[in-house]
């Protein structure tokens, strides 16, 4: 089945948001058999809407529509869509009832522009909204199904995954089942080069690379009638993966690798103390986002000048002298210093020069070492990283929760 | 004029990378005065993609191709224009000679393929690109003018800036000149209702509002024939704004919070030092983040565990004991800690719930503590937050550093 998605905003078309919801979509439908073969942007006229309607309609099966289904005048996916469809748009009475009663809880007015929104195209089901009080609607009509979701990414996501996906699912006479699997360590490139006949030979599940800063998620996506079935398809081709790239697949389970890190240090017990020269906060507030951190973070400490890496860490000034902040020696002591004052189990350490200023001849900006101190010594790695500083600063922290992720793995 | 962005490209269509892209030429086509009625994806097929291409010349004056311009033969966009031009595509000299030196120079093979991004329609304007194999184009016919780009972000936003814009400029007879003012502490609506008549009755400058979170961003646009007039063009409303808005406004040249921070401490010479226990390392991360912060910032210390708030900052256990860890009391202590243990010139602190555990009935997750310390006694806020604990610990930070900036507005 043909696919297509129209976005209705003029707030797209002037750049005023990037259009998540396209892609949300897009990501979910392919998987599912829909083929898409467009994406359109159009804003709140009528004449134009009318125009895309009729175009997606003819050419597509399933019309997926984002946004133009709020209150005001401008909102006018529903009406146009309902016309192409040969349909009136009605207000439902146990949608007006429903906002009648969120705006009484709220104490605000219900004025007369808000019945818009529970008003739909006679016949269609809708799609409730757990996050907003626009609700969306799909309407079929000869063979031909739109889908009208609202627009803000908050309210679609949701209603999206948990209310769509099922008719979807029920459309295409399968459902999904995706697992991610997180790689550290090696490039897209390679990654996809050591699967290359699985990728082109792929037919069910399916495995599609996707890229950021310095990590690769492969998802392994099966077509199934349960998840049952779904795990038992997914399974040996996650179990081909690893076996093929080895450890630098660091999760099978979609966990990040602070996450991992996390995991693995709840699960043995272990604490942990940071100190943060030039990635400055990055690593202690990766493991502070993580709810529970307190089970095994006992403190940060961001170091960034001399004198702190002095006092706070016990970094002898002999060694800054002879070999300067960046550098194995002070890392090592970093590390080490933290370990003991902290009274953790382990202790990890960064300094480097993130630029665009700095470094020397022997390292240059880029030059990043990250230590991790325990029990049973203390490991140095030097890194040699390259771009601007935000992403030096990110890869050091990632080749640090790293370093961490293989000592916990031994 | 009429404009449309046309975005070539399967990874778009499949939802692997968002449209970026459209966004950033959106952004900059609106305000020179172009129409953008559309923004159209469309896969790497010959069919389909012409069908797009002849609806987008009919339609529009000005097309913005993106993507399409590699090496490989799914890379279809030039040749698919062209021919809508009536044109041939054909090598162009120079730049094979500038593609066979850049393969040279890194020692790669140049593949026959490679000769495809040295070919143009005949008669185009070639777009240089500074940071990839592929150069773009201009062509124009009959009225029409189509201007194609490649597809990575890195690549295109700065050929759109540097190269597209001033065609673009004169194509319009006029340039934008734009200044950004940031806001914290007020919402949008209730700053575009302060703004209402300037936002209705607007010509040039124009004011576009973006929100991000827990801030609002209002671009001030002119459309002028030169800087200085753009300048004097963009003052006045600026002016205006500041006047009606008052002390919310905390930057009129584009700076974000920290940044303002960084230049308001390294202006009067100060220091300072960051003791963070619900942000984690937040703070401290962003200031890091600002290239030359060793000009102020002493040091931070993430002291999550009530340990290392009595260990580090030297917090009372008695006063965790009596008015816990998110406490006015707590929060005052950890910057009075840091203050006196750093020997910065000021010292500021956080201490809350996060979520999605732990509060109390008097303090309820999003309560959080922040702290300013200096020479003159220490300042201590309360904040009632919303939201996901990524959201509360953002938004935190962000108070924070608004309580810092305004101290140091005194």
């Amino acid at each position: 089945m043909i696919a297509e998605i129209v976005s209705v905003g003029t707030e797209l078309l002037m750049g005023q948001v990037v259009n998540t919801d396209a892609q949300f979509i897009a990501q979910r439908l392919a998987p599912l058999g829909f083929q898409v073969f467009y994406h359109t942007t159009v804003g709140d006229n009528v004449k134009r809407l009318t125009a895309v309607v009729h175009q997606a309609v003819e050419r597509s099966d399933v019309v997926v529509f984002t946004g133009g289904l709020g209150p005001t005048d401008d909102d006018l996916t529903k009406e146009t869509v309902a016309a192409a469809f040969g349909m009136t748009v009605e207000p439902v009475p146990e949608e007006v009832e429903k906002l009648t009663k969120y705006f009484a809880a709220r104490g605000y007015p219900m004025t007369p522009n808000n019945y818009k929104q529970a008003s739909f195209p006679k016949g269609s089901i809708i799609v409730p909204n757990d996050f907003g009080t626009a609700p969306g609607c799909i309407l079929s009509a000869g063979g031909k199904t739109a889908i009208l979701l609202p627009g803000p990414p908050r309210e679609l996501f949701p209603m999206f995954q948990n209310h769509v996906m099922p008719y979807l699912e029920r459309m295409a006479g399968s459902k999904l089942f995706s697992r991610e699997l997180h790689i550290f360590g090696m490039g897209e490139s390679t990654a996809t080069y050591q699967l290359r006949d699985i990728i082109e030979n792929q037919t069910n599940p399916t495995v599609a690379p996707y890229v950021k800063t310095g990590e690769v998620t492969l998802r392994v996506t099966a077509l199934c009638q349960s998840d049952e079935e779904g795990e038992a398809l997914v399974r040996p081709m996650i179990g081909e993966i690893v076996a093929r790239l080895g450890d630098v697949v660091y999760s099978t389970v979609g966990e990040s690798l602070p996450e991992t890190c996390a995991r693995m240090l709840m699960d043995d017990r272990l604490t942990l103390a940071v100190a943060e020269s030039c990635t400055g906060g990055l690593i202690a507030s990766e493991f502070v986002a993580i709810p529970g951190c307190s089970n095994f973070l006992l403190e940060g400490c961001v170091a960034y000048s001399n004198e702190a890496k002095i006092r706070r860490l016990g970094v002898k000034r002999e060694t800054l002298d002879a070999f300067g902040a960046v550098s194995e020696q002070c890392a090592r002591e970093m590390a080490e210093g933290m370990l003991a004052s902290s009274g953790s189990s382990l202790a990890l350490a960064t300094t480097g020069f993130a630029g665009p200023d700095g470094g020397t001849a022997e390292n240059p900006v880029g030059t990043v070492y990250i230590a991790l101190a325990g029990a049973t010594g203390t490991e140095v790695k030097r890194l040699s990283l390259h771009g601007e500083r935000a992403r030096i600063r990110e890869l050091a922290a990632l080749n640090a929760f790293d370093l961490l992720r293989r000592a916990l793995s031994k």
